[in-house]
């Protein structure tokens, strides 16, 4: 019987760049997505990997659990969130329901089914809150301050996966990933949000750009070596435990632009427009990725040039 | 017009306690009560304090709404949980959502309402999970590793009323509370239970009782302490912030036996039954109460003789 995985969230662009992996590695393996939207990849596109789709809204348990009793995944990628931080400040107490709230039902389904499966639980950096500058590499071990509410659901979504492992002897793994960039990511995140406004600002012969706060640093990670990770961590990553997902390499918002801009053969002039200045709370946030790479090996592989290159590829195709 | 206080879960022994202080400072103040069960006690009794009660159910958001709107309180005292760690373990989901939602409830309608008023959360020391004896007496700013349904709840808790603080601008207190005892405590804990077990091997002439493990030490805090602290926290606690409320005195449960016996000048034999006892994370808990004696200039006053005998008295009146 083939391995099967069952992805929540699958319409998004991690989902996608997980199966590319998968197949990728010839594995002969079937895929299930749920998602509240259709995926706008093609399922039949894959050679290796068996893949198949089912509307589902994660918060209704009887439909999930019909779901997963038909399945019985050997593994749970469960990459939906309503992750949007704005969201979550405006409709806090909204997000973090739905957001603890369809973990519970995965968890609860699993257990109740004794489905033996493998969950990765996928959380953010964000969990950590305000960094001090004296603590970077940021490692595992640093105490959590959320300082919204979506980040409070996933330090909650954490520390329940713990619970669940210790007193139900479900077998989850879980992460802190940091931000992500990689080709068919959304143009509301920051860095295909630069490529496409120097895109636009090329087809006009411009080169001012807006751009809010770029003296900010980040740890910016390679999707393609995040779903790596992901795929690893299923593999070799100890239950119960977290592990950092990030590339250990922090680069300067405006840096960015400037590699961007070297790719495209482009002047750029970057306009601060206060009106994108969000109150920030870390100037800089880098990780440690010791702790992922003595459990599976694992380290980034894809430089950041590469990444910047395939977007600008990506995006300017659209 | 007279200050207002709002107390949730108003029917449980800590609630009525802080009354009783409210009313030995002789304070001509209105305490408005909620809770799902009628208090045990009298309203009528209080010479000084007004008292009000409304039986309501915390998750039924309309209701909550139409309380608080029509109240408009200063303080609001939210002791309301579901409280039992096993019941936590029994429903996990349930627990945790339980919890969660009565607190966002609140939130949101004080936020929703602009209500003008000072949220004393209360948390628990189980919030912390387990501790080594080298971190103790433990301190707030030591990591918190819940282990229990119930204790991530209580953490989700404090989590997200710094984010309702920093996001909303809300007034919150917080508290991580110790082991609480004092006259009036339900005798599923484990002091009343003691002495209640005592009671009953006195009335028949026996000195046998049966115990669980008796070895583990604790940091039991008298109520009448704890609601002081309420008291001052509410007066001079600093917005956002969180305190430990505990003696600061470890004390082993085969030594509280002992005591006991020593008052009501009985010879106990304490037997362990096996199936009194649960798996146990911490043996020693001791917290530190610096903070909250810095913010507020509280300490504990009840000797913990005079707690036991006080509660002696207590439960062999009824």
């Amino acid at each position: 019987m083939k391995e099967r995985y069952l992805i929540t969230g699958f319409s998004g662009f991690v989902a996608k760049h997980f199966i590319d992996y998968l197949e990728k590695l010839k594995l002969k393996v079937e895929v299930y997505g749920i998602d509240l939207q259709r995926p706008s990849f093609d399922l039949l596109k894959f050679k290796h990997v068996t893949c198949f789709f089912e509307q589902v809204n994660l918060i209704e348990r009887d439909q999930l659990k019909s779901v997963i009793e038909r399945i019985r995944p050997n593994y749970l990628l469960h990459l939906a969130s309503f992750s949007s931080v704005a969201y979550s400040w405006r409709e806090p107490s909204e997000s973090f329901r739905n957001n603890t709230n369809i973990f519970l039902n995965i968890l609860e389904i699993i257990n109740e089914l004794e489905v033996n499966c493998r969950i990765l639980s996928v959380g953010s950096s964000e969990e950590y809150g305000n960094i001090a500058e004296e603590d970077l590499p940021i490692k595992e071990s640093h105490k959590l301050v959320p300082t919204s509410p979506y980040a409070v659901a996933r330090v909650a979504q954490e520390m329940l996966s713990r619970v669940y492992v210790d007193g139900y002897g479900l077998d989850i793994v879980m992460t802190r990933s940091f931000n992500h960039m990689g080709p068919g990511q959304n143009q509301q995140f920051v860095i295909s949000g630069f490529i496409n406004k120097i895109l636009e600002a090329r087809k006009l012969n411009q080169n001012a750009i807006k751009v809010g706060d770029i003296s900010i640093v980040r740890d910016f990670v390679d999707v393609r070596d995040v779903v790596r990770a992901y795929y690893l961590l299923f593999k070799n990553g100890k239950c119960g435990e977290v592990y950092n997902v990030c590339s250990g390499r922090s680069v300067m918002l405006s840096e960015v632009i400037s590699i961007i801009s070297e790719i495209m053969e482009v002047k750029i002039n970057p306009q601060v427009d206060e009106a994108l200045i969000r109150p920030i709370d870390n100037r800089v946030i880098k990780g440690s990725y010791q702790k992922l790479k003595d459990a599976t090996d694992w380290s980034p592989q894809i430089p950041l040039t590469q990444t910047l290159k395939d977007m600008i590829i990506s995006l300017g195709q659209k």
